[in-house]
């Protein structure tokens, strides 16, 4: 038996070798090792005390059974009460008290954000406060609104310049017609009290803005379905959201929310599809060049209040993937690559990625526009600037599907990173090449749930990903439409689902998301020190707070 | 751009290569490259005209969206009106006939059934109509009956001495008293009105040996839950199951409706558990060794049927698993693999291979009887005998759990093949061990997509495991309580799953079926020629059937 409890070992060891939280140029700390243990402790006892699979909690549309790692949507009540979750939030600060706060040394920090959305960032009743601020701002609805189609008739909103503005009272009186503009002040103080008033009004504009359980997992639980809701909601929220005064309070917001969260840098993509935004004035006449500027303005705003008070080891900053949407002719991509290399020589500094975006399943192949892209790195050439692809790619259950094939057209066009990459468990050799090229994965676990590309936690491929040695960095994608904002939900659906992630797993995971960003490498190395002291803290405070004889007396065993 | 295509090919082909259907040795015949794109072109048809997923089929608990690999109970009846099942299956005789009908010689034979559980292999309906026969077999209730509690009261049979038959009339009549045995005729005859008479009684049985839809993906929709409804069935069926007199039919109807599926070979798991059966005379004393001779007795009475007519090619036999469960301590083990080795010496040729059996994720880990297990194989060299281990193994969502780490034990202990096998996409090194040491994954994608071991065929692992070159024999696994009997429907969800899988991935894991039994060299011999002759009988059929004018205009664009 010795001889084959050794063997057995050293296949154990040799089968997690390719994992880079099992590499042995970091080995943990003596703090570490013993914080990884009060971490599994609470995670082991709490598999019992919370996630019992005997009980159940109850939804619209039916009952879910418990278990770690279970549906986000139904489980985000029950992840919030547990102690895990309290020593991985450590959420500090109210916006409102945002710059009153100091530091939190014991908060987990989770480095860099690489895959967001920038218009999916922002809490949905927040981004609401935001308009209503802007009496510019309308609303209308393609139909009678009623208890009925609540649900189905979405508000569409927009920006109307001076002379159009109207007197229209309200959204829900039987005199409304349908798709006129009614100011969104008096559609939310004159909603009907049938609908619940006010209060109805931003349950409806909410609703219409995210993911609720009893759409993921009953009415439209496939991917193909749940993906139509999911593209709804970016038709409401532009509206809203590509407005000058609207967009750059967003933006802020977006900073400020993140850097609570604990993350340093954030490299959010910006959809560019839309050629203009609307100014103040109600005219759609912004260009992408003043969007930079406004961005840029509003960024070192939040970094000059850091500063100030003496916070500015926080937050390195933002650079900015450039997106559009894949669709339409490769000609027309062109103009998005040429109208992109005109901002990365104005804005060298920010821009620092392009991708394509949009549901892989049913629209445009990366290999559609290869040849754009291949003149695209000439043209960079010529100008003497680097723009790295950023591809999404293999977002998808297919396998061997136009969707599926997008990750060897990523890969052969260079990309830095992969956008999602759920599918490439699939693929050994391109596997292979992401270890070897240190292409990194930009996962996001609750997206992929809630989307329906993968059941629960537990049967996402991750571990798998993990295994076969390839960087990922964890990404929250649309939080604003799935609820899941800054990074800590991700990082505890992937912790509580394995055994074999430990504090060291959530120590690469974080490491990478700098690691792999297109900081420079001065950046990078400013950005992995302060996150070195961070971590320490981090860990110090584990120790100090959950360490204690109860989990010492755990230890020892 | 053509540089850039090349290249492209060159990256999937490597991709690929790992692929055994991919794999140049066998070369697909210029019929096959016909037939596959038959094929190929009806599943893409299929794919909008009938899995559309805008199309919803309404179940108990909730619609469904519907889409080519979706969830197995719901889709069933969607996948018998497909066109690509009726190419697939080609069922050729109700059981009462079988014997008057000849070989139709374009069925797509299946290979060898490694993977089912006995006592789960025959429908439930013809398992009830055999007990029926047999006035020893009485019914129990543990409560009275109601329409409320029809689905969590089980019925409980058991065969019993003359002696102790009893006259009670009726088991829903009010003066019923819980847990008394009622003849089964009675019970079903007068089985009260208000439940639905006779019928009713059938469904209440039916209901407690299957799972239904509305369990598997509504009340008990996760593994922890549905794992307690899928162990309760074998509660019911032992009591009719282990009693010689429908014990030995239901042998006979597990061989024949296997022969009519196109299934040449079975290699069944039997529980030795229970030390004995059920005499005719009701006696619980019928020893292991009489279960093997009636077993052969029926295997040679098939047999010999089918040589009399003509059918001798259709069918090369059965080998049995050894199976106990996973329950116990290390020494009651032993007296089971001393058992299984004085069956061996007595039936050399039936004793095939040895597992213990049960739910992973709450049982014991293979690691608790290494020892037993090591010293199996030094006895088996002092008799002179050869009993492979052909281990359950990694049947789990759990990552590095005991059920995960049962794949370490299984390879270390020097398993032929692996039961399930399902997390073994998570462990690089170990399938690299199986794919060098040529150690076949016993996959079973419908039972594990209904024991909410994936979500659905799109969400398998199967793809990875394919991918990086691991052997896999398609199995059924229980297809009594899962409603999935032969292997058509497996193959069918197999292969409307991923694009990348042909008619020569269908070839391959027949083939490896076959090439991975435990069958002697001889014997594999002859099956892989009588295989070969029938495969492209198939083949021809399809290009005949389907490859006309139609499929030709599609086939040259």
């Amino acid at each position: 038996m010795d001889d084959y409890l050794r063997k057995r070992e050293e296949l154990m060891l040799k089968d997690r070798a390719l994992r880079y939280d099992h590499a042995t140029d970091r080995e943990p700390s003596a703090d570490e090792v013993v914080a990884d243990k009060v971490l599994r402790n609470i995670r082991t006892a709490e598999a019992e005390s919370v996630w019992d699979p005997n009980r159940k909690t109850e939804q619209p549309h039916g009952s879910q059974q418990m278990f770690p790692g279970m549906e986000f949507l139904t489980a985000r009540a029950t992840i919030m009460s547990t102690q895990l979750f309290a020593i991985l939030s450590k959420v500090r600060s109210l916006r409102d008290h945002f710059f009153e706060l100091e530091l939190d040394a014991s908060q987990m920090p989770k480095g860099g954000l690489l895959h967001a959305h920038l218009d999916a960032t922002v809490r949905a009743d927040v981004l609401l406060e935001l308009a209503m601020k802007q009496p510019a701002i309308h609303v209308r609805a393609p139909g009678k609104l009623s208890a009925g189609n609540f649900k189905t008739v979405l508000p569409e909103f927009r920006a109307l310049p001076q002379a159009q503005w109207t007197q229209i009272p309200s959204i829900t009186d039987p005199s409304y017609e349908p798709n006129t503009w009614v100011p969104i002040k008096n559609a939310r103080g004159n909603f009907s009290d049938a609908l619940g008033g006010p209060a109805g009004f931003d349950r409806w504009v909410v609703g219409a803005l995210m993911i609720e359980p009893a759409e993921a997992y009953g009415t439209h639980n496939s991917t193909a379905k749940i993906w139509k809701k999911f593209q709804s909601t970016f038709g409401v929220s532009d509206g809203l959201i590509r407005f000058v005064p609207v967009w750059t309070e967003y933006v802020r917001e977006f900073l400020l929310s993140s850097i609570e969260d604990g993350i340093s840098y954030v490299e959010p993509r910006i959809l560019f599809w839309f050629k203009h935004m609307i100014g103040a004035d109600g005219k759609e006449n912004v260009p992408h060049r003043v969007w930079l500027q406004m961005y840029e303005r509003v960024l070192n705003e939040v970094k000059a209040s850091l500063d100030v008070r003496g916070r500015a080891d926080e937050f390195v900053g933002s650079k900015i993937i450039y997106s559009t949407l894949r669709i339409g002719t490769p000609e027309e991509l062109e103009w998005y690559t040429e109208d992109c290399l005109a901002l990365k020589v104005e804005f060298p500094h920010l821009i620092a990625g392009f991708d394509i975006v949009g549901h892989e399943d049913s629209l445009e192949p990366l290999i559609k526009y290869a040849d754009v892209f291949l003149r695209f790195k000439e043209r960079q050439k010529e100008l003497g600037v680097d723009i790295p692809f950023v591809f999404h790619a293999g977002e998808t259950l297919g396998d061997g599907t136009a969707a599926d094939v997008n990750l060897y057209d990523a890969i052969l066009l260079g990309t830095k990173r992969i956008g999602h990459g759920l599918s490439i468990y699939k693929h050994p050799h391109l596997m292979e090449i992401c270890r070897e090229k240190g292409i990194c994965i930009e996962m996001c676990p609750i997206s992929n749930e809630i989307l329906r590309l993968t059941g629960s936690m537990p049967m996402h491929p991750l571990p798998a990903i993990m295994n076969h040695g390839v960087h990922v960095a964890l990404c929250s994608d649309d939080p604003a439409v799935f609820g899941n904002m800054g990074l800590t939900f991700d990082f505890f659906q992937v912790f509580v689902a394995s055994e074999v992630n430990g504090l060291i797993t959530l120590r690469e995971l974080v490491w990478d998301s700098i690691r792999f960003s297109n900081l420079d490498e001065e950046e990078k190395g400013r950005a992995l020190s302060l996150l070195e002291k961070r971590w320490a803290q981090f860990v110090r405070h584990v120790l100090e707070e959950y360490g204690g004889s109860d989990a010492g007396g755990r230890l020892e065993t």
